[in-house]
Parts: structure tokens; C-alpha cells; sequence
């Protein structure tokens, strides 16, 4: 069974939302990203990954892959026919993977990741600058789309949904692009977006209080 | 014939490093980053792409693909004889992406990207304090090993090869890492890296004028 190391409302809902769209059971670990403590036994985190960093999916042979764009590609490929990514070699599969880059590089490590991490001013006065106009290119991508690549629901969905949701706790109301809370309302009435979102807040409230 | 927007020693060098090592001709266009405009013709970069950000790769059918991660697949899956990326569906796959991911949101977007544009004390010192310890996980991996993903030159390395040539100038000093040291000194030593180097190393002296 594939195993998925998290913490609660980091980008690792995005693989926890991939798994549950796929159908696929898997273990989940939660870990503490401050102390790098693994919870269920008190373990270093840093033994099972060096970065220290979520997502870390365990595969069947025991490997472990890091860094959302990979292991949102991988769980997808497991179920070709659900068509959460499009096949690869298929124009569509780089406009995936583009986004992949867009979210993970602009609006996660741009923006959200020094905003929830260094929780400095000085250093995220830049990076508040800079967010408008990275989120105002996904919603004008958006308008009159359904979904981010093709007209089915992927994987950069996923992604996507768990960014838009953490903006508003990051300081970034995105009312202000109405396409793009549109999109952010459909993807969180989807049932296994919901149910991955309602697990982890919960599990947030416990970690946090 | 493909076209690529690049800016000298950005980023956009590790698609000319594919390019070239894929042994595919392509035209040339230079931007300027900080004022969105092409220099040929003086255009407006952001007509090209609304992110106003390099690589752009213009395919043959005049589709616009952006980001590092994804044009660099493009353009190993455009030679598949050669081997730039493992083939698609093949375990190491995944691998290249984890790597591209990882170079292209901690070293570029958490640290170089900061470094040479917000150039900003303060906005620096945390990235400062980060960057040592996700260099050094990239040199880790590379101890005993000739390329970043498998047995072969990648695209990955081109990235990387990239990355690493910027670190010095943005302040760190790779020689504190001899198997990384030894893989940037072996990188740069292929023909084509050090041709694309070359070209980019003129063009910035022409543009920093």
C-alpha cells in the first residue's frame, strides 16, 4: 500500500486530493514540518527524507518520491483511465506539467511558503508585491474554463485547489478575480476535495491546539 | 522551426543547453527582463506571454510553452533517441521530475530568483540561511554519481548545470561541496554546456554594457 507523509493543509492535501480523486487507499503519516518528529512513533523525519519537506509518497517497492510535481504525475499515471493527467506525450500532458511548475515555483514557494514559514515582513514584502499579478494570470487562464488543462478535472487541479485555499489564511482574497472563485467553489464542492480538506482541518485544529 | 525567448544567464540557459544538446536549430529571440521588451524587434514581451517571465518556447504549430520544468521535457521528448529525459511511464521519469521541481522552486524561485531580483537585504536573509542545506542535498545525491537522474546526460542536468553556475555569483560558493564541485566542472566541460555558456556569457556583457 503507498504510504503519504504530511502535514495538515500543506501541499501534501494536494497528493492526499490525487489519491483520493484516484481511489487509492494509502497510509498516511502525519509529521511535524517545525520539529521534523514523524507523530505516529515519534520518529525523525529527516531518516525517511533528507529535505525534511512534504509530500514524501512511499511506494510499493519502498522508494520514496518528493515534490508534489512528481508525485501528483505518479499517482495519476496508477490510474490511466480516471485521466487525472493526460497521457503522457499528449500536447495537454506539458500544459500540465506547466502548471504543475507555475503553482509550485509562483504562488507555493513565492508566496504562500515564506508567508506560513518565514512569517517576516521584511521578507515578505516583496513577495506580497509580486502575488497579484502571478494569481491574476491563473484567473484569466480560467475564465470560461471549467478546469485548469483540458475539460476534465487533473491533478493541477488538485494542486491548484489546495493553493487558492490557503491564499485567504495567506492575506490574498480571491473574490477579487471572479473566475477564479468560481473555479475555487467547484473544486471544493467536489466530494473528495471536500472530504480530503474537512480531514485535514481537522487534523490542523489538533496540531494546533 | 522552434523559437525560444531568453534572457542571458537566466534561467532560460537550461533549454539552450537542451536545445543544442539535442542537436535542434532554433531562432533566438532576447528580452529584456526588467523591461519586457524584445530586442529585435522592441516588441512587448508581455504580447508574448502574459507572465513576462523566460523560457518561452514557440512551438511549430505557434503554441507558447512556459516553464522551465515543461519546456525542458518538450524538448528531450522532441529526440527520445537521445535520451535527455527517461522515456515516459519509466520509474526514473519521475525521478527527473523531482529533480527538475526541486531545482526550479529551492534553488531558483526560493533563492536565486530573490537574489537577482528583489536584491533586497532584506527580503535575503532568509533564503540566505535556507540555501545551504538544499545545496546540500543535491550534493549528496551526486556523490558517486556522473549525472543527477541515471546513467546518462538528462535535462535535469541541464537545470541543474544552470543553477549551479548562478550559485557563485548570488554569493555561494560551490567549491565547499568537491562532488558538486567536481559535477559543475564536468557539466560546464561538455562541449554544447559550454557553448551555450559561452553565447549567453557575450550577450550579457553586451547587455550589461
Amino acid at each position: 500500500m503507498l504510504q503519504l507523509y504530511f502535514w495538515p493543509m500543506a501541499c501534501s492535501l494536494a497528493s492526499r486530493i490525487a489519491l483520493m480523486e484516484a481511489g487509492i487507499e494509502a497510509r498516511y503519516h502525519m509529521v511535524h514540518l517545525w520539529t521534523k518528529k514523524v507523530l505516529d512513533d515519534d520518529g525523525d523525519f529527516r531518516a525517511v527524507s533528507p529535505k525534511g519537506a512534504v509530500p514524501v509518497l512511499v511506494l510499493e517497492n519502498g522508494e520514496r518520491l518528493t515534490e508534489s510535481a512528481a508525485v501528483l504525475q505518479y499517482i495519476a499515471d496508477l490510474r490511466p483511465e480516471l485521466g487525472l493527467a493526460p497521457p503522457p506525450g499528449h500536447p495537454d500532458r506539458y500544459r500540465l506539467q506547466e502548471w504543475l511548475s507555475f503553482i509550485g515555483t509562483e504562488l507555493h514557494k513565492g508566496f504562500l511558503f515564506p508567508t506560513f514559514w518565514y512569517k517576516d515582513d521584511a521578507a515578505l514584502a516583496k513577495p506580497r508585491e509580486r502575488i497579484g499579478q502571478n494569481v491574476a494570470i491563473v484567473a484569466a487562464h480560467l475564465a470560461g474554463r471549467e478546469y485548469l488543462v483540458g475539460e476534465r478535472f487533473s491533478v493541477a487541479d488538485a494542486h491548484l485547489a489546495w493553493a487558492l485555499t490557503l491564499l485567504r489564511p495567506a492575506g490574498v482574497d480571491v473574490a477579487q478575480w471572479p473566475d477564479l472563485a468560481g473555479y475555487l467553489a467547484r473544486m471544493q464542492a467536489r466530494p473528495q476535495v471536500k472530504a480530503a480538506i474537512g480531514i485535514e482541518t481537522q487534523l490542523w485544529k489538533t496540531v494546533t491546539a
